[in-house]
């Protein structure tokens, strides 16, 4: 389902559990949970991972599971966004951070996707990236929970960042951010999703070129 | 998953029977298949659609439909394309039809994407859609066939209006059509799939103005 990189998914909105101490066990747990149900969906796919399977790899009870999700495209999408956070806090950044601002508005860019390439590519996310994309496709609810929890903060990212070049004179001030947010993304999404043509760093800078023609300034 | 305009999907590939006496009998079984898989998906969703299900709605036997298609999948993907090359007849085009060329860029492209919103939008083909991109994203084989036989002719239509008017000198010499087809199509798609805005005449219109501000021919 993610857009775009991943790595720089918002923080988990809840991933904690809901028990109102959550100690360490319970954070042991959750962890587990939360690596079994990627490493089965990575290894068996989306429709043979049961919550019964999760349970079982993780050496918790179903029941523990229950208590905090109801589904386990739930488990999947906290555990995804908190992976994402991971990744953010690797690279030194936070879940919160946006997109870098140097005053470089086609280098913060491209810097962004083709790192957001760089991930649609790892096997490590895109497992559990179609799991999240399929369900969301089946189910209008979870895919509501979805663009709350990730579309549309990654998009927002993006928008941000337009906004201050905007400001900044870098792009047309009629230029619709949300707009060019969406033509920055969902090509390359597109193109992961349907695996039509390589997705490549250079297919990212050529898009890039594209889309900031469009947005220039004009005289 | 379709990007865009399912009414101009290209011609099934090989919609019709296997048999080599295409019979009117076997006709009518195929398009009573057609009809049930379409209605299935539809009121049950894709997950609750099997193919016994379809074959009893049909009211042909389960190994009528399994000795012309491998799977509910396959069923569904060749009454997607014959649903919409039957739009296409409606429209008084035919399934090899391109993108119109009044000699309006614009105009033509406004016309284009403004009937792919009206379709991504229509119930008719929304389940059907939703359950095919769903397939692909969890199985890399019908996603290729998929892309084959729907996604790329889809944008290699929007790739001959633009090279016809990049020929015209209507768009810059150096635009790379391929790009310009993805960012037309892809927004939409993205916007229709994970629902994050609304998808309108309105922001089909915005879209193509964006693009086409990058496409223009530089002094």
């Amino acid at each position: 389902m993610t857009t775009e990189k991943p790595a720089q998914a918002p923080a988990p909105k809840a991933p904690a559990p809901k028990a109102p101490d959550a100690s360490r066990r319970s954070e042991r747990s959750r962890r587990a949970i939360y690596d079994a149900a990627l490493a089965l969906v990575t290894e068996a796919g989306y429709a043979k991972t049961t919550v019964e399977g999760i349970a079982a790899r993780a050496g918790v009870g179903k029941q523990t599971i229950y208590r905090w999700w109801p589904s386990k495209a739930a488990v999947l999408l906290d555990a995804f966004l908190d992976l994402a956070a991971q990744a953010d806090e690797a690279l030194g950044g936070d879940a919160d951070s946006g997109i870098p601002d140097t005053g470089d508005l086609a280098a913060d860019l491209r810097y962004v996707l083709r790192a957001t390439v760089d991930e649609l590519n790892d096997p490590k996310y895109d497992g559990p990236t179609r799991a999240l994309a399929a369900e969301g496709l089946v189910s209008p609810e979870f895919a509501a929970r979805m663009t709350e929890v990730l579309m549309e903060p990654q998009l927002a990212r993006y928008e941000r960042r337009l906004e201050a070049a905007r400001e900044d004179g870098d792009i047309a001030a009629d230029a619709d951010v949300r707009i060019a947010a969406e033509l920055l993304t969902a090509p390359l999404a597109h193109r992961w999703q349907y695996r039509t043509r390589p997705l490549t760093h250079a297919y990212a800078d050529a898009l890039l070129t594209h889309v900031l023609r469009g947005l220039s300034p004009r005289p």
